[in-house]
């Protein structure tokens, strides 16, 4: 690749190249629609000016309706796992008792995130695989009493489960009222129905590189009125992930510092392509492709990792071919098929391989990566 | 523009465009390279490996070369700003002594960050459009027993004055020796030399879309070993920005949690073409557009703000003309010429203006920028 230098001068020197193309089948990150990817080398402008103003109030506004909700939905830098950082250091204070329901690796990492701010935290567990049992959730938080906030995990994406989130709020709002109910919806939002404001939510997040079929480096966040008014008595020590702060300053349709301004381009690109096609499209889309990815790893002769209840429409999991090993498999699919599953994680490792089915996804993609699978068995 | 959606039907509606190219003239975004352009458009791939592997691999040793350290150079999400708190929350206790020399709007800025995480700041300030006096610094230091840190800003983006950082350090080394230095290098590192390890620097950060020709969204960040045994007493929460934890796993060439990778492919780019150019040419390249903007600014019949003695080479403070208000020229300029220069920050709002020529900038670029404030004061 020739190219010029910045003192203008011809580059000799080899330039990374682009990756070849795979199927990615990860829950994340997931494949980039070519005006997505487009987006990402368009020139830079003044994150202070009226250009970047107009993409902050477009991308707001798209972003209320996927959240379902008419709070302000902020965007910060990040992945995920600054979800789980931005609600705890705004709405809580050292000490403050919380419960965690974990039903997976990620449900156990806002538990530790918790726990690194110092807050009192309970674990409601269950076993991996399975969706929490509102009961069983509503008879610990009694247990439990003062409660500052509940967190749950809407989709795990360790185990292919989707929490039942109208069931579960429910649960936490008779047994504990007072508490915050934060939802981590990182893999789940945008794909699955999670209306934030009929549900009553008080923090919703997720991370462009999951449904928004963006690349990663972004975290969407929205408080409800309780989360807000808890920011006010909340003692963490805060500053980047400041919702306040954050908030006043996109009120103005401005970033409260420098934003990663190519990947806003795409989020943006992206947040109308989804507009185009239709929430409830999009649901319908996640929930015939999972039905189809759990039919047809059946078919091949595979087995289901996760309740079939509670099956995740944006990932699955499924556990490792009888007498074979996982790691070469998924090696030679990768290397070989272009093929890109992800394994299992901590104690799953080994044991499970995961089909990531969310974002700009379609049936063939599936098709193709099982397929791909299928020879591989054979 | 056609495209598809993620459901294989056309989409009809209109998608957000590409902005215009302009001659972008802050001091952060800058513009960037096509080679550099073009990478943010590259494929996703899996975070967890061995193409991401080896691009972690690449980036960390070329940012090693860049500042001039044998430690671990970090790459988080985020802008600068995240810098200010990353190295806060690994370093310190509440309560803690620290001093903020404050030479401008980001020194400030510093400050505020120490504050809003509950330790016992000093500023040590010094007027606007002057670099840090090191015997006033030493002299104030001397009078602050048992300090645990001193914050200096390199390089001031508000003012334009570049902190004569050999002397600053030895000033602090020998009047709060056992004080950690940590040094907002944002808009200086990779374009003014920042020997860190030869100066016994303990942290020093920077942001992806200054010097390095990338668009903002990373923080890049070095800790000296005395900055890693304090990390062990530290007692300030932290999760995402955990140096330990992220480092522990950038040492398997992994990111600690879902990076950026789309940013991460252009950083890598950006440095192999940095690499090619050569550091010293690098620095050689911005003191040249640096003495060139200041001596057209002058020719023009315009007075510079920053004492001519540490006047910085990536960014340049004007006085508004005289006679003219500063609002409406910078309008005209941005709609008509399409040229993009940075207003003043708090009280030099509408006094003062800045001309950024770090990153990816040749002489042309100024020449052209300032031909059309030439015309239009004419």
């Amino acid at each position: 690749m020739s190219t010029t230098l910045p003192d203008g001068s011809p580059a000799h020197a080899a330039l990374p190249q682009a990756p070849a193309p795979v199927n990615l089948r990860l829950p994340g990150p997931t494949p980039v629609p070519e005006a997505v990817a487009a987006a990402g080398s368009w020139p830079m402008i003044n994150h202070r000016g009226p250009e970047f103003a107009a993409i902050v109030a477009r991308v707001t506004e798209n972003l209320r309706h996927f959240f379902q909700t008419a709070q302000d939905v902020l965007v910060f830098p990040g992945s995920g796992s600054a979800g789980w950082e931005a609600s705890i250091v705004n709405l809580f204070s050292p000490g403050d008792p919380v419960a965690v329901i974990s039903i997976g690796n990620f449900g156990e990492r806002f538990a530790l995130v918790a726990n690194s701010f110092g807050l009192n935290v309970t674990k409601i567990p269950f076993e991996w695989g399975q969706a929490a049992d509102p009961a069983v959730v509503a008879e610990k938080l009694r247990a439990l009493p003062g409660l500052r906030g509940v967190m749950v995990t809407h989709n795990e994406t360790s185990t292919g489960v989707t929490n039942d989130l109208p069931a579960l709020t429910q649960a936490i709002k008779s047994a504990a009222p007072e508490a915050l109910i934060l939802v981590d919806a990182v893999s789940s939002l945008g794909c699955i129905d999670l209306p934030m404001d009929a549900l009553g939510l008080d923090v919703v997040f997720t991370g462009s590189q999951k449904g928004w079929m963006c690349p990663p480096g972004l975290m969407m966040i929205a408080f409800g009125p309780r989360a807000l008014a808890a920011t006010e008595s909340a003692k963490l020590p805060r500053f980047f992930w400041d919702f306040n702060r954050a908030r006043k300053s996109f009120a103005k349709h401005q970033p409260p510092y420098t934003a990663p301004i190519s990947l806003w381009y795409q989020l943006d690109v992206a947040l109308t392509m989804m507009r185009a096609e239709g929430r409830e499209n999009i649901f319908a889309r996640h929930a015939a492709i999972g039905e189809y990815t759990r039919r047809r790893v059946q078919e091949i002769g595979l087995t289901l990792f996760a309740d079939p209840a509670h099956a995740s429409n944006t990932v699955t999991a499924v556990y490792a071919p009888a007498g074979k090993e996982l790691k070469p498999l998924l090696k030679a699919l990768r290397e070989e098929d272009r093929v890109v599953f992800a394994g299992g994680q901590d104690h799953l490792e080994g044991k499970i391989f995961r089909v990531g089915h969310l974002g700009a996804v379609q049936q063939p993609d599936i098709a193709a990566a099982l397929d791909a699978l299928e020879r591989r068995l054979k």
